[in-house]
């Protein structure tokens, strides 16, 4: 059996218990290290597990699943995925290659950044629409998911917004020369977000068009959520883009209209209590 | 320390290994048993958990909470929900009341329907609002949700609907006489939300507009999502409307534009595939 089975968000001890069983007792554990991570690293998984843990990056979960099948119609194998299997990332193309050679999987759930959101107090049932907000360069600025937010923003919807994460990746130096040498990894923070989108507003306005949000629009941003260190953060987004919230990994909510109850539990998390009291006023459900 | 744990949506094993710790450890130990349901009960969680589990109905979380909170100030208290604490039911009121009392609580996430359904093989990116459906009676039967389905479907956007529970629930003489006796738990089943689903759209198409979605649209029945005996069944809102899915819980999901690879995956458990084959090439990404 081939086993999908999500870690959470937190540290080791966010598997769940019968997660946990299927890691003790696999042949083989892999971690899908190039997407996500937890606060614990490879080694402490090592140690709670008690078991060998091997690194899939991206090439070999996607070049070589002959290597993370084999075996499996026999044993049991366990492909860890940090936050859910088909949560913010999606294991599907893995799911069809398996059921193509004939291999049984079983997924083990756990939470993931798109439920955990939750926990600023923004009602999952009022979310629309993810979008994932990438890394600018000095060439390339794409704004292509501004509709999407958009459009959320039109129904009064909140808009999570993931954060772009770079591993394993190379300087177009060393790409050309064909060197493995890999740059550090970076993960975008909520500021740096936060700005993309103020300059975004910026070019909508320059534009002649009414944006979608403004400096004034409530966020909210999240950091290591499910970790001991959590932090949340409400604010206006010119805020938020001065907001250091930490240590990755980081995501930004727009909050869309809100109910008083919502209001109230972002009130708890706000830089600025007097900017937020103004400024939440005017997304308040009428 | 107030405690909210995510239970998951399987059985006893599907508490985290933290989650456990905590319940193992607290003063007393609350299951919120209105909203959700495992495949494990009461009993089943009190073998594995080595404790009495306290019952707590929608009275006690919503007008007893000074009950659950008492000595959370120097002990610690265990709230146990069903998939997360802040997934498909929301537990933001319980916190605010938490923080009124100066209390500290901590949350441990867990999965939820919210991002399990992407089991299915639908991209979670390519969801939109989420609706509830409710049990029509013989005088009261409300589509107020077709507008989110519809705005859904206008944006190519999939639609997770959470299916109707019904706990504790008297009937008009008990309650009129004041009789505390209950009506036998009931769970809306994938069939009957589909042949509500079918019938808004006819009344849609006699007052002379073209529905969101039709007989043919390709939809999945979700049952027992996380558990064993969990099913997955994809196929038109029509066949759905004729397919048993089994015990509960059951969720529905009204697919909008697919990529080729959720074709793929959906394909998988397609209950006919013929015509699965034919309506799904109509709902495919241009």
């Amino acid at each position: 059996m081939f086993y999908f089975i999500g870690l959470g968000l937190g540290d080791a001890k966010d598997i769940t218990v019968k997660g946990l069983e299927i890691v003790k007792g696999a042949k083989r554990v892999y971690l899908e290290a190039y997407t996500s991570i937890l606060t614990d690293g490879k080694e402490k998984l090592e140690e709670f597990y008690g078991r060998e843990v091997i690194l899939a990056d991206r090439d070999m979960v996607e070049q070589q699943s002959d290597e993370l099948f084999q075996d499996a119609d026999e044993e049991d194998v366990a492909f860890l995925v940090v936050g859910d299997p088909f949560g913010a990332t999606t294991h599907s193309d893995l799911v069809l290659r398996a059921q193509q050679k004939g291999l049984q999987y079983k997924v083990i759930h756990n939470a993931s950044i798109l439920n955990a959101a939750g926990c600023c107090g923004l009602q999952l049932y009022s979310f629309g629409e993810v979008i994932s907000i990438v890394f600018w360069t000095d060439t390339w600025k794409p704004d292509s998911y501004y509709e999407r937010i958009a459009a959320n923003c039109k129904r009064g919807l909140h808009t999570l917004c993931l954060l772009d994460i770079k591993v394993k990746e190379q300087s177009i130096e060393n790409l050309m020369k064909g060197r493995q040498i890999y740059e550090p990894p970076r993960y975008m923070t909520v500021s740096q977000a936060a700005c993309q989108l103020l300059e975004i507003a910026e070019r909508k306005r320059n534009a002649g068009e009414i944006p979608a949000f403004t400096e004034n629009t409530i966020c909210v941003g999240l950091s290591r959520v499910g970790a001991e260190d959590q932090r949340i953060a409400s604010g206006t987004l010119k805020e938020l883009s001065q907001t250091d919230l930490g240590n990755p990994l980081h995501s930004l909510v727009i909050a869309g209209h809100m109910h008083p109850l919502e209001i109230d539990m972002l009130r708890e998390f706000a830089v600025n209590p007097t900017t937020f009291n103004t400024f939440s006023e005017d997304q308040k459900v009428k």
